[in-house]
């Protein structure tokens, strides 16, 4: 069988971890390098939750070290939502594995070039990337397919009312991401919500599996599991990242997307880092032509509006079976 | 039977014309005045539409004219919407009543101070009203409901992609009246769209009656029904402020509505105007502490998501039969 | 003697105070009105001191009361530097005047409407004006003069590094008067610096008359001649009120001015308030057309450079001789 | 004699060049590499000016390109001042070096690593700079002095009316350079103004060197001179990147310098690049503790008030005899 290339880029934490078990366990796909960003937890603690997933799934996947902040914005972790270890504060031993030498944003860029046709998922804020495109711009054109687990397309935010958290804690990198002419598919967080949350009796399930990634999934996320149903009144665990990484395996868990130009909130705290879709293809009217010029220059992005729920689970019970 | 006092602030255009129809034809609302702001058209002309509209219905209301343009941005007016005139360029013969002397925010804190309860609705921008809240901050305990057409929950902007058009065109205005303490019920533009358009066979309806009212609401409105068709895809003729009437008559017409704090963007001009909904009671988090204080000292307002479209088409149709 | 009328706009502390007592004492002058906005200290506040100050020179102007607070943005007084009462903190008795009724915002357009000609100089935040001419546009072209302490012309703030209080405080408010077409002269508070601070020897000299209106100048600004040594390291007491009155009453304490496009910046946090004196002319340059094009159409106000010191303390030591 | 190492980030244009020239020709200098960045010109035509400039000292420094555009901003070159080529489209051959291969911002990185207490000149938006600290944050306090040749302390710009044209092209990474930790030395354009600029005087003194470099310098400046007195109605050619070059040679060169916390405004368009300098000390005030909580936590920085205007002319002289 022919093997997809990927790359993903990670703020290693509980979903994300499931994220990256899903890839490493996938068939057809050749996971190249695994790129850290500083945002659920510090790039050091999402290194070594990174190094520590992998070497679960017996992987020897290379682990580079990337941006330690968001390009202009104070760090803003997400502990509230995984724990300050990320992983639910479970205590997980130190991994065996180590970090490989190098800065992500050049691992990125090299790797892209290495690798034409590869398949980037981001499922952390966008400071790698815009580092790396920013100095390579000519990488965007090598990539098949560009998976941004970030945003919120026309609906709410989970960490302010008008964005998403990988979206909002670096807004001047996503929008420097979506402007580099990348083919963007974004899977908005509320794709995990509802019933595409891992219920309870979907965690009981995966506990019933006996696996020690099983386990491992189910453990590692128990704060998160806590804090979706208080953030957001969900019935079970929202799985941002998994969800995006479905998609990323296999376009065919996203039933309904359309394209569209979209933008970035850089200018305004109350709403910054909000997601904005052009449903209505109003950026050439007279109102939006300046505002919306860069965006419209770059083109329309893939916005996933619905995803298969059964599909996407079963990916995931596979992926920890 | 006892009557409700209203007062109605409106950029009369075309389903501005409708909306106050609805209301003079109520059995039990007493309109008090009717207040003229910029907006759909400059405030000479939505006078102008406003006294034609109540000689049709045989109405005495005093009619005011108010702000002619927003607090601190250039006039934007709706032509590409309503026509040229407001009613669809449709070439009606001035109004033999003329305008009450006196300005329209002065009009408003004396009607609302000699009408304690009254009901205030409001169909255009909100630069009269932020002027009146400003001078008489009193007023607003006097208000029993505030039924605002304007803004959109959630949901995307039919001017800009953020942004519903009486909100983005005067948004200080708009933030002023959100946290002026006024019983604010937000019908969002979001409301008239889909089933709940003015549908082809509900315009032959109103035609079939053969009323001056019937003609006059049809006719009128012809170019803001290929207006939206053109826009949104919708299937018929958008009438936001109608359904904003609906409610300020028959709240039953709100089938669901939650409390929420909502403010009001005007730092960006990229989502300027835009309405945001604090959905997951975010505002005391850290992170929005300090941008939603002004909002969250106001208090919650009531946003409307769902309406009984029978209910109201039923009185849009007993309006113009 | 002819008599040149004048309405003063005012959130009357203890510079305010002095800057009043300096018209009312002026021979060719007839104040018509004062005004009370909420700024240095709350508009009840402001009230009591203005009309203790107009007492203490034995007039009866009417005093009316405005704005409470600023029109979008949170209350934010200046005890820091006049006192929770605004002058100082002494303890004065209660003026036996009282408030004239009626609202500022309507008096100050019925002063200048019964008195075309009039000279409007403020002293506070803009509030009162932004109302003024927002429902009554045509008083702009009715007074002669509005001479505006306020702003800082290409240099440093006092409240923020980037602003002058006044401006800063109600920044949207300030905005809408500077684009209402009044003849603005801008006064900004640097010229009030240096020597044209009332230096130690000039409030010795002052104590030397041995009047109740010296006294009280002195006795009720003390606390923001230590604030002024403490904010900006100046060598003595700085009244930026009373320098713009000195200029509204003599034009030619003016010695240096200039006519530019001015815009008030409203949409970032950091440099809020600042106004922003085009000296090249740049606001038909490519880059700047679209965000000047609002102070464009407006035309060039007058920007106050430099002061005839020595004439300035004159007309400070006649008024309170 | 013991050499320091420098490294130029230039976006090559004509005063950049005679910048160059100076750096090149002074003895303890050791120029490690020049990196070109988009700004006056885009980064090919920069490239090609620095490599053009560096073969007429005879000097074999590696010229890196470097970033392609500001980070989010679209690309605004300052043409109207340096003529399409840069170089007041005097039509000069091509050189014969060629570019080094290698991005400028991996350059820089290693390039500062090699040589600790090297000294760090920017004359262009801030770019690569800002791109090289995001990867690489410990170089930082590898650099002994950083002299940005950007900004405008307390004074007017020179692209708009609050900024100057290299913070104004690149605001987002001016900002990041200012928080990054570097001892920076800021040079305002506004030191090259009035006497400092190059008067007609001056250039003839120089045009009668009758050397190569002499002629290039005026030649290639005629279109600035003509600028220069067009924009800001100076009496010559104003030079601000070779003042600055003159402050990285000789600090004495400055004569009046203090430290303060400099802040960059991102978020406005009217003020969009201008560096805020707290002259007041007024950061850890109530008002501005959250603003400037990142400039804060960053340290002062010096900003350069005062020239030596014979000394930076001397040198001038000097470099081009």
């Amino acid at each position: 069988m022919s093997q997809r290339s990927m790359i993903i880029d990670t703020d290693t934490a509980s979903d994300d971890a499931v994220a990256i078990i899903m890839a490493l366990r996938w068939d057809d796909i050749d996971v190249k390098a695994i790129t850290i960003v500083s945002g659920n937890v510090p790039a050091q603690q999402g290194a070594a939750n990174a190094l520590y997933t992998t070497e679960l799934c017996g992987s020897s996947v290379p682990v580079y070290l990337g941006a330690e902040k968001p390009l202009i914005r104070p760090r803003t972790h997400a502990h509230w939502f995984h724990g300050i270890n990320g992983l639910g504060d479970v205590d997980y031993p130190p991994a065996k594995r180590s970090l490989t030498p190098g800065h992500g944003v050049d691992a990125m860029i090299e790797t892209i070039k290495a690798n034409p046709g590869i398949i980037l998922v981001t499922l952390g804020p966008l400071t790698n990337v815009a580092l790396a495109v920013s100095q390579a711009p000519e990488i965007a054109a090598l990539v098949s397919r560009c998976v941004v687990m970030g945003g919120a397309a026309c609906t709410i935010g989970n960490v302010v009312p008008a964005a998403e958290y990988n979206v909002w804690c670096d807004p001047e990198a996503a929008r420097m991401v979506f402007h580099a002419g990348l083919p963007i598919e974004m899977v908005g967080w509320e794709l995990c919500r509802g019933t595409a949350n891992a219920l309870p009796e979907d965690m009981a399930h995966i506990r019933s599996f006996g696996t020690v990634l099983g386990d491992f999934a189910v453990d590692s996320n128990r704060r998160a599991f806590e804090a979706t149903q208080k953030q957001s009144g969900d019935p079970g665990l929202g799985l941002p990242d998994p969800v995006a990484m479905a998609i990323a395996l296999d376009p065919a868990v996203c039933t309904r997307s359309s394209q569209h130009y979209v933008e970035v909130e850089t200018q305004s705290e109350l709403t910054r880092g909000m997601t904005i879709v052009d449903q209505f293809d109003l950026t050439t009217d007279e109102r939006n032509v300046d505002l919306w010029r860069q965006a419209h220059a770059t083109g329309k992005i893939s916005v996933c509006w619905e995803i298969d729920v059964p599909r996407w689970k079963a990916m995931l019970f596979n992926a920890l079976r």
